[in-house]
């Protein structure tokens, strides 16, 4: 199941409106066949690994980090086809949360006398699930807010210099954390005064992320989607309103890059599942321009809190992760 | 080596004026002696040392951090004490920059038929001894600079509201850098606000760091020295004269522990050799009081770096620590 979770995890990013999903099949103690949910969510991860697989499926044991689907959508079933293999007994991670599979895709499967064994590495699953999880419990994607700032959480100087605080390594991963999100969202203000290109380099050719911003005012011109950049959608509203609509058109997954007024209301409405810091070895002083914008808080006791996932160095700069309690 | 710069260690904050040094005495395969500058800098460590081997020293090996003194200072020089117990062998981590010494403890050594080791472990001595060594050269201590901050870099909210941000662990965490410091230092206007203890807490009868306050001001009404809050200290002028007074009244390592306005100067001065971090996992906003006051920096390029040394988790935060580049 660890070695279906890390074939999953390629698909982050990548599958919405589907959910990023890893299969390994295993036949006599041999790995014979591995799928993970392809590009825009299909072929899924089970007809990858059954394809695979070939003939050496049938009495084999699939595993798969969530419950393979049982309708019809755009594509057939896959319980149906691991039926149809001849696969023996089926490992999963999790219960498919849509209203459409929900049990129904172990319960064909059984009905057909599979073996299916549920609930393994549940907490791992549903970690890495949790964007199509919150997107269909709660219809709006899950939320990364990142901020690279100074030592001191500032992201320019006085005089608006910002390149570069922190080092190119730190900017080739924040380009990674693009990748494995659905869409990169910025403010109007940021969009405005950067031209931020919103989009993947140093990875060579990728599915491009949808760059979103969020203003009720004219953008400036930036550029087409193309090979490059991914589609370019303007939304508006408040923040709850906008993950709302953005849930509501298949993302799962979104990284937020700023500005501080749009980071400050995520936060204030609690809007922000995953907080990502790049923080640079240099101070900048109270003079300079603040990562995140005023928040109104008034109590410390009412201020969202956040559990610390990891903390790494990435070239010179400290990175850390951290999860909303 | 590794053994005495462990016990040397014990030393640090608690050794000043004198350097913290730690000594082995080692014969036939087997500790016989160990020994650390005691409180206040005396009886240095290769007397305690000789003192735990007694009659075992003849013919035995002495691992020192630093090079034994070789003048009549407060004690007698340890040199002719080494050679009077019949030590044999003397490995020594890195030279004494005291004139006094620098050098001569060694000759004193060799002359008496002494085979001496030198330079051995000197890259981790020299980092130890950072607050020695800066104010034999500089004439001024180290200076370490403490931020307990939110995500977003900020000390208290806008309402000024500052208890607490980071957890119990990270501040019994301070405590301990304070014990490892010779002093604790703090701006007029935090001590005037906060009426900082500014003492070592928890980890039962410790000799206290001197209480630095910088201000030219009256200071309000603050504990008088005893057994639990060591001297106090008031200093005033620019940052740079007031390290130049810690520096001759003998301090080593000086903790500086904010607020905001003294920590720019420090920092606009080039002054500030380690930076350490504690960050929470709560984001308050730019309207919160940051940490770092203005500095004035016009360009990335001009500001001083710091390289992380380590990070890690303390509690539920984020500790992180840096050197100057």
């Amino acid at each position: 199941m660890d070695h279906a979770l890390g074939l999953a995890r390629r698909g982050l990013g990548n599958t919405w409106p589907n959910p990023a999903v890893g299969c390994v099949i295993v036949k006599d103690g041999r790995v014979v066949g591995r799928g993970w949910t392809q590009p825009g969510g299909r072929p899924h991860a089970e007809v990858r690994a059954l394809a695979q697989a070939g003939p050496a499926a049938r009495g084999a044991t699939a595993y798969v980090t969530l419950e393979p689907c049982s309708h019809h959508g755009k594509t057939p079933p896959c319980a149906e086809a691991l039926i149809a293999a001849g696969i023996a007994t089926v490992v999963s991670a999790m219960t498919d949360p849509d209203p459409r599979v929900s049990g129904r895709g172990h319960a064909m499967l059984r009905a057909a006398g599979i073996t299916v064994i549920e609930g393994i590495r549940e907490t791992q699953a549903r970690a890495q699930q949790q964007g199509f999880l919150m997107r269909e419990a709660q219809g709006r994607p899950m939320l990364t807010l990142k901020l690279a700032t100074s030592f001191d959480g500032r992201i320019a100087t006085a005089s608006g210099e910002s390149r570069w605080i922190t080092g190119p390594e730190a900017r080739h991963h924040v380009h990674a954390l693009r990748l494995a999100h659905d869409a990169v969202m910025v403010g109007g203000g940021t969009a405005r005064a950067d031209r931020p290109g919103l989009n993947v380099r140093g990875f060579g050719v990728v599915r491009q992320p949808v760059r979103v911003v969020v203003s009720g005012q004219p953008l400036p011109d930036l550029p087409v989607e193309s090979a490059t950049h991914g589609p370019l959608w303007q939304v508006s509203g408040d923040v709850a309103d906008v993950m709302a609509q953005l849930g509501a058109r298949g993302l799962t997954r979104v990284f937020c890059e700023g500005g501080g007024i749009l980071a400050a209301s995520l936060l204030r409405a609690g809007l922000v599942d995953q907080l990502v810091g790049y923080t640079a070895g240099v101070a900048i002083g109270g003079d300079g321009r603040a990562a995140i914008g005023p928040i109104g808080l008034q109590h410390l006791a009412d201020a969202g809190r956040f559990h610390l996932l990891e903390t790494r160095r990435i070239g010179g700069d400290l990175f850390h992760r951290w999860q909303r309690a």
